[in-house]
This record gives structure tokens, C-alpha cells and sequence, in this order.
């Protein structure tokens, strides 16, 4: 029976690169995301056409139980997690503080900090149990910086970080790998950034990043650091790295 | 009319002495604490027993308008706030991930994260308009990194650093002073300290960092920091400062 | 007999005002600097005048012994060092790596790293044994990250910062207080940005960043922080603070 | 022609074993230590016996010209670098502040700090000409905290740091990728550690870490990390990552 790994966050960028990698390298991928089954169905037939296994699921991570309810079933009809990858995105693009409701901050813990909390109480006992096991986080340039307009995004990214080390206080001598990935740049997700800019503002991004589109992140490259980061032999595991395009500028040198 | 200092969360540790200091100096004290309306009493009591000008009252900082009811009831009858101090502390002790409960966790956030959020959303308006206030940050050690057993706390207390930054990065030019203060160790503070450790404990801790008990930080020193800090020229700001004992030892040195 | 103030790099900026603010705070200041004898002489005029005591010396810190030396007269001459200023900068603009010389790399090392190594060397015996002392060190955004065309003084930085933390992790329980002091900004100093940009271009920058000058960080009221810090209580002791202009942006939100 | 993976610093470690990953996947290695002319043979006939190319050079980094002229004779002789590793080391052990003489706290600079300057001055030229290459460069934990005792060591290292962030800024863009790798825990190296400690002591240490000696960091694993690192795709590269074996504890969570 092949190995899972679970993708919770699995849109057309790093999520369902990073399932059809670990699809193609001999897991069984699970993909879940909140919306568009027709376009997860699809990623799950993309997987299967180029000979890998995989399965879909609408979940809406908000919801009370969603994550621990298809934890559940995956290990039951599935098998067991050996790598859960946390890539829900909070960012909701900038707003001056007085422009930021109550309800969006609180909603920027519930996906950026609170869920990762929740998949990790869900995931982490079975790992223990079978003495291996890897969770992986997708993390941003507001994990470690608040910038003007950031306030929930900052906030709810600064906790998944330092939650991120907790958690590897806790599992890592019991030999489950946490890696807390900050990808400090775009990515060319049509189903994120897109989403953000508009189709044309998109377009005009990827064309001003120039060099056909390598100045964002490509998320099929991505994917090749994360199944290497799960496949590291335990005496030289990595927790933190960064990741961003060679024509972009780190955190520390820009706004 | 005096200038008001708001403290939410003055205990008889940093929050009350930071009160009385800023009395003392010739602002309005208005200390709000969760419990103890006796204790409270006493600090106010104590403050204009000094010489200074003090309020009190029971403030639950996670009730739902608490802190904005309480701000916009000081603003309308005592005065207009030039200094806020947010003091709530958000440790539980450390607690396995499987033992630290999703209430818990969240409560952590709502004290740790939110209420800052929600009483920076309360004073920034007065402060913008008036053109001028503060805005002091108690923090801690788990604010910069997450250690074992620490997941409520560390990922409230990240959240609340980052947030100091956002804040800071959208007030600072209007002339509203944010900083973010670690308090790396611990403070010699029967409610709050003292409570945790147990009379006994708290007084074997005491006589073990010996040299009577300066070992741990005294919240009276502490004290003069945070007013020097209120105080310092528009020109020469410090957004981010730690404090610890000099018989302690820093967190980038010890676990 | 006064406790004596040594600052290293005693120019018209942050060196000259914290010796005066030291020297009218009751401790004889000694001022040292590379050049300009005439300039020490006025700077030694202008705090006696206003009632405070110093002395001036014109030091060469790159010369070997000339730090060691001067320690040891001032202890033989004047009295005991409780408080050493390390105020010598190593900026030299920015310069691609191929433009970047072995020597200027190298004066980098000995101005920003090396020559604080040799003052803590020469005045922490005298303060461990009299058990009580402070060293102050102005440092720089280039302490925390590295720039374009940096190369030099980046280096040098970094390691004027982790010298600060290894200093501390052995000084500071011996009850020498070692404090890194982050100046995140332009000075308004004539001697060493202005003589960088020229008198046209530093009153340019003066006048882009409006409000008068306090768009700069105006030295007279960084002295008053340095001195807050050297009065810190030992039970609650700052490592390490930023301090920039409320107008300006901090290193972390921009280039 | 084989693209060379230069390695300065090519002990039976790090180096040694980066040096052989690099060649078993088709670059000439090319290995330089500063003694042991034996052992380096040795090294070299290992990686030929496994099917790959290597040259092998004495090389004492801190003479005068030696990394030029080494680097010169490379390109000129074998072939374009396309990778260098740089991974000499600093650590002379933990001294106190009276105990580290001028000669070594400057040698901790050459080594730690002017060395990586030099390399890089000597192959960016043809990297940036050939628009490609990699400067993969070993540091540790005294990189980004200074502990007691390591005035020499963390000075050293803190410059290396900032200076592979001024590299980066200034390379990046040009195709050049420099990757900073926080080695944050004890290798597994006789060369190294193994002499440091003694032959008992080294034993002692790998039998306290258990499980077999993986409770040390393995070098031939930390290898594959560096290979994967060098071929990552432009549009995603990591900039810095740490590296620490499963059963040890972060340096942020430890002394």
C-alpha cells in the first residue's frame, strides 16, 4: 500500500504540485480544497493520466471537524499520512487597520495559524505511533515581517511560524520532520495571485517579471524542494528555508 | 486636564507599576484588570496615596466590547488616552500538543493576539486625530521563538509582535509611537508569577537567583523603561527592545 | 572624583552628544576622535561651558595599541571607566564586490568588528573588578541584514552584533551591562553624513524629509536613550533596541 | 567537458563528501585542504574508485593568494567552476574574552569571513560571464547567535552571514546563486569534531547521541541537501536553510 500524503490547500499552485510530485514519486496523493471540484477532479485525472495515484476532496477548512473528519477517513480508507502538507494561504491583501473587520482578522488566525493547530493535532498522533511521519508548511514573507496593511495576514502567519517551531520542539526527536517553507515572493498560481490581480493584471505581472514567466516562483520547481525536504535522512533535517525566484528581491532588502 | 495612560492587564506586576510611574509623572492612571477589585483598589489607593491620579476598573479583556466600551467610556469621562499599554499575558504553562485544547488555543489568540488588535483599533483614531500618542506592547520570550510545549502561547505572542509591526508600520508616521517590549524572564510578580509557582516555589525561585531578588526582573525598573520609551523624542524611536535580568541569561543563549 | 564616559569616535553626531549628555549628567566624558583637533577642542569647550566636565583626545583607532593605550591613561590620568561608548562607523558607501578592495574589506573588519574587541578587552578588567560597568555600541541596520554593495560593512556589523552577544553571555552576569544600540536611519550629523553626501545633498536630504529635520534621527536625543540605558536598573537590563525617526521606515519594510 | 565543483575546505566532512556527491553526479571535484596530503589522495582515489573525477590540491586558505591563484589555475587548467563550496571553518572553541588573543580573534576573521570574500571575488567574474553558477557556503549556528566564549568564532561567522546576503543582492539577479546552510548541531567528522574532542570523547559523543551515531549530523546525507540546493531551479531558489539531525534541539530552543 503506498504511503499518503495529504495536500490541504490544493489549488492549481504549490498545493497540486507539490500532491502530483509525491503522486509521481510513489505516494498516493489526497487533495484537498475548499472550491472548483470540477478543477480538482481534473488535477486528480492530470495525476492518474501521468501514472500516479491520487484522490480529491472539497473541504473547507473553517468548518468545525472538516480537517479531523478527513483525516480521519483518509487513514481509515486510505491509509496512513506519512506526509500532511499545510498550504492554505490568509492573505487578504492590504488594509489600514480601520478597514480590517473583526471578523477578517479573526478569519486570517482560523486559516493561517488555527488550521495548521488542528491538522497537526489530527495528523501527529498516528506519525508518532508509526515512529515517522513529516508535515510540511507553506509559509510567507509575512511569517516573518509585518508590512504596512498586513495587520491579519502578519498576525496570523507570525503564529503559524512560531507555531511551526513548537511543533518541531515536540515531534522532531520523535522522528517527524516539520519544515516551515517561506515562500518570499509570487507564485504564478492563476488560482491565487491570478484571482488577486485579474486575468490582465496577471498577465502584466508575468510580463514585467520578464524572462518569460521565471521571475515568480514556478510552483512544479517548488514542489521538486518539498518531496526533497520530506526525503532528507533524519540526521539532516532542515527546518526553515526560504524560497524565491533568483530575479527577485529577498524580504530584508525591500518592502 | 492630566493626559490619560490606559493599562489593560495591570496586576501588581509590570501593568500596575507602569500605571504608577506614569501617575507620577502627571498622567491620568486608568488600570483595568480581569479580577480583584480589592487589589485594584489598592493600587489606586496607593497611586494617590503618592501624589498621582489613578482610576480602576474589572475589565475581561475577552468579553465581546469589553475593551472598546472601556476605551470610549475613558475617552468620554476621564480624558483622552495619549498612552495605552497592553499588558495581557497569554501563558498557560507548557502542555503537550494532544494536552493543549482547541479552547485553549484560542483563548491564547484572544488574549495574546486579538486584544491588541481590537484596542489598537480603539485608541488609533484619537491618536491620529489628535496627532499624537503611544502605544506600549508588553511581550515575551515566546514572541521571538517557539519552544517545547509552548504552542498557545508562542503563536499568540508571534502574532502579537508581527501585529506591533504592522501597526507600527501604518501609525508611526502619523506620529503614534508603537513599541514592542520582551520581557525575556521572569518578573517578580506575586499575581501572576506568584501564582503559577505556588508561594513556595515562588520563594525558592527567588532565593535561587539569589542576591536578594534581582535576579528576576523587578516590574518597578521595568517601570522607567517603559516611561522613558513613552517619552523619547519623535526623532529617535525605539519600535523593539528586550529585558532581562543580568544574572539571566538571553533566550538566544538557553532554552 | 566623577566616573568617566570614554567614547570612541566622539564626532558632532551620536559620539559628541552622548559624551555632553553623560559629561552634564555628572561623569567626566573623554571624548575621542580620529581628526579635526580644533572640532575636540570646541565639543571639550562647549560641555565645560554648560557646566560639565570632559576631556579630548584625537585617537587613531586603527593604529595598533592606540585604543590600549589611551584605556590605560585615562584610567591611570582621569579615573575609573564605568561607562565606554563604542561609536566608530564603517560605512563607506556601496561598492560592487570587484569594486570592493582587499584593504577596504579588511578596514572594515578593523573599524567595525576588531576595534570593539580591543576596547572590550582593555575596559573589562577594570569593570569586573570593581564590579559594575557599561558598554554602549552604536551599531547600524547593516548588523541585521545585508545590502547591495554592503559587502564590507555588512560584514563588519554582523560581527560588531554577535561580538555584543558573546560579550554579554560573558560580561553581563559579572554586572557589565553591554548594550547594542541599532541606529536604523540617517543621522543629522555634519561630520559624518554630511561630509558623505556634501553640503548641498545633506541639506537636500534635511529638507526632503521635511518637518524641519526631525525626518533624520537627531543625535541629541539618541544621547538621551543611551544614557536611560547606561541608568538601567540590573534587574532589568536592554540588550538590544532599534531606534529610527517616526517618519522613516523601518529596515524590515524597505530597502 | 564535466562542469567543476570546487570545494575549499574538503575534509572527510562536509567537503569531502560534497565533493564526491557533486562528482558521482558529474562535475570534476576539486578538492582542497590545508593538510593531510595523504588523506586527500585518498579522498580523490575514493571518488574515482566510485566512478567519478576529482583533483586534489594542499591549499592553505590564508596565505596570501592561495584561494586566487588555486581558482585561476582551476579555470585555466580543468575547466569552468561552476560550483564553489566554501567550508572552512572557524571554531577555535569557546575561550573567554581575556583568553582570545588579537592573533586568533583576526585569524577567526580570515577564516570565517575574508576567505568567502576572497572566493568570491576570485569566481563570480566567469560566473557572471557564463551567466551560471553557485557559491554554496557552510556556516553554523554561531552565524546567527553568539554564545559564551565565541568572541572569535561568532564574530567571524555573523560577517559570513551578512556578506552571503550582500553576495546575494548583488548576484542573484546575474544567475548566480549563493546559499547560506546553517550546519546547527555537531558532525559527524573525524577530521573535525573528531580531533577537537580526542578519540574518546568523540566516541563518547556519538554513543550519548545514540540510535548509532545518527544523533550527529551525517555528512554524506547533508552532501545530498547541498547537491539539491545547487540544481534548484532559478524560478524557486533557497537562500538560507538549517540543518540539524532529528534528535537534536534547534539552537533557538537550547544554549
Amino acid at each position: 500500500m503506498k504511503p499518503v500524503c495529504l495536500v490541504i490547500g490544493a489549488g492549481a499552485g504549490i498545493g497540486g504540485n507539490v500532491a502530483k510530485k509525491f503522486a509521481l514519486e510513489g505516494y498516493h496523493a489526497v487533495l484537498c480544497r475548499r472550491s472548483d471540484a470540477e478543477g480538482l477532479e481534473r488535477m486528480v485525472g492530470d495525476i492518474e493520466a501521468a501514472g500516479g495515484s491520487a484522490s480529491g476532496f472539497i473541504l473547507n477548512a473553517i468548518e468545525e471537524g472538516a480537517i479531523e473528519e478527513r483525516v480521519a477517513a483518509v487513514q481509515a480508507d486510505i491509509g496512513a499520512i506519512e506526509v500532511a502538507v499545510y498550504n492554505l494561504g490568509a492573505q487578504i491583501g492590504n488594509h489600514a487597520l480601520a478597514d480590517t473587520s473583526y471578523k477578517q482578522f479573526e478569519m486570517g488566525w482560523r486559516l493561517g495559524t488555527f488550521g495548521l493547530f488542528r491538522l497537526a493535532q489530527a495528523v501527529t498522533p498516528g506519525m508518532v505511533e508509526r515512529g515517522k511521519g513529516t508535515l510540511l508548511v507553506t509559509s510567507a514573507t509575512a511569517a516573518v515581517r509585518g508590512n504596512a496593511g498586513q495587520h491579519s495576514h502578519a498576525a496570523a502567519m507570525a503564529g503559524r511560524r512560531l507555531l511551526c517551531q513548537t511543533l518541531n520542539a515536540e515531534f522532531s526527536s520523535k522522528n517527524v520532520h516539520i519544515a516551515h517553507i517561506i515562500i518570499d515572493g509570487a507564485v504564478d498560481a492563476p488560482d491565487t495571485l491570478g484571482k488577486m490581480l485579474g486575468e490582465e493584471g496577471f498577465q502584466k505581472l508575468r510580463e514585467a517579471r520578464g524572462m518569460q514567466h521565471d521571475g515568480l516562483l514556478l510552483p512544479e520547481e517548488i514542489a521538486d524542494t518539498y518531496f526533497h525536504v520530506a526525503q532528507q535522512h533524519r540526521s539532516a533535517w532542515t527546518f526553515e528555508l526560504d524560497m524565491r525566484a533568483f530575479s527577485d528581491t529577498p524580504w530584508w532588502n525591500h518592502g
